[in-house]
């Protein structure tokens, strides 16, 4: 640490900004829904002018986005997953943690907030999947393409359908509350997947 | 038919008018959404009295998830899933129904009405899970222990987690809009969820 408190270099101090205007913009949507989230009270929550915000992003969902792929990545834009050459193990970390971050109560609300109005809001959506959904899924391939070249995942395997076989179980049974949502359901669900429902002839 | 036009018998009368205040809630509620649904509306759509639909059903939530089961067991009881003795072309004939259901235009609206209130009210919630979720889920768990009992399926399989893996894809697509709902995905979700990831050795 170089900077002082009384002269942070810029990109510091740009730095802090985003990361208020995000935090922000995430605490909001669970306190009001996606309907009445403003950038007007985003830049207040945060601390920061209006104009700084409008000089980043195009729009509060674009904001939105941000914020939940930088939870979703801790901020790193070259994060990826685990991968200690044993997918099943890997796995199973990714799931449980999934679990944890679903099942925090700070991240419920506006989770469920976002959905919902991406469930109803078809433009939204487009950009729901373009800016959070697809680097998200790009970062679990990666990891299962790794597995591939390892020969511990099968070669003619679709990873984007392997992705969702992984975590569309998760999502629907937090989103529904339709069974309990648990570290054994995550490994349960990475079990399955991996094996698959068909004897082994072994 | 036996009845007249003039003198339906009482359990055919019955049963029209119990028709017709399912479909009532069912167009109602893809309308003006869940919470502006009212048992006034659904009898004055359906042409019945109030006092009708009080006496078969205790709430508005429990009318629709009713209509919502009607649809899916075409109103049968004791509808069960196709059984060829074929696991794979059963199932990918049921997942591509769903697929169907789930981009008609009749049914999207009600149903993303249903979804996005019960992932807001946790009552409403268990209320789902108890009277449409897990009746849907044990049609389909039935058709999964016949193909276990024929060898098509691993004895050792947890059929819950089988069904997730299966559906929950579907309904994440649908509900986020996050990729393209078509029988070609219907089908590859079945074949990849029945050989699962690892390479097989044959």
């Amino acid at each position: 640490m170089t900077s002082t408190p009384s002269g942070p270099r810029p990109s510091r101090r740009s730095e802090t900004s985003r990361r208020a205007i995000l935090g922000a913009a995430f605490e909001l949507v669970g306190e009001v829904g996606y309907a009445k989230l403003s950038i007007e009270a985003i830049a207040a929550r945060a601390g920061v002018g209006k104009q700084t915000i409008y000089r980043w992003w195009p729009s509060k969902g674009a904001v939105l986005f941000d914020a939940f792929l930088a939870l979703a990545t801790d901020g790193q834009a070259d994060t990826t997953l685990p991968d200690t050459g044993d997918i099943a193990a890997d796995l199973k970390h990714v799931l449980r943690a999934t679990v944890d971050e679903l099942t925090d109560p700070r991240f419920d609300l506006p989770t469920r907030a976002l959905n919902t109005e991406v469930a109803h809001d078809p433009a939204l959506a487009a950009d729901y999947v373009e800016r959070l959904d697809r680097p998200i899924k790009e970062l679990k391939k990666q990891r299962l393409r790794s597995a591939q070249r390892a020969g511990e995942i099968a070669s003619d395997v679709d990873l984007d359908v392997a992705v969702e076989l992984l975590f569309a179980p998760l999502f629907q049974r937090w989103m529904l509350r339709s069974g309990p949502l648990t570290p054994e359901f995550a490994d349960a669900v990475v079990a399955t997947v991996l094996a698959g429902l068909r004897p082994r002839q072994n």
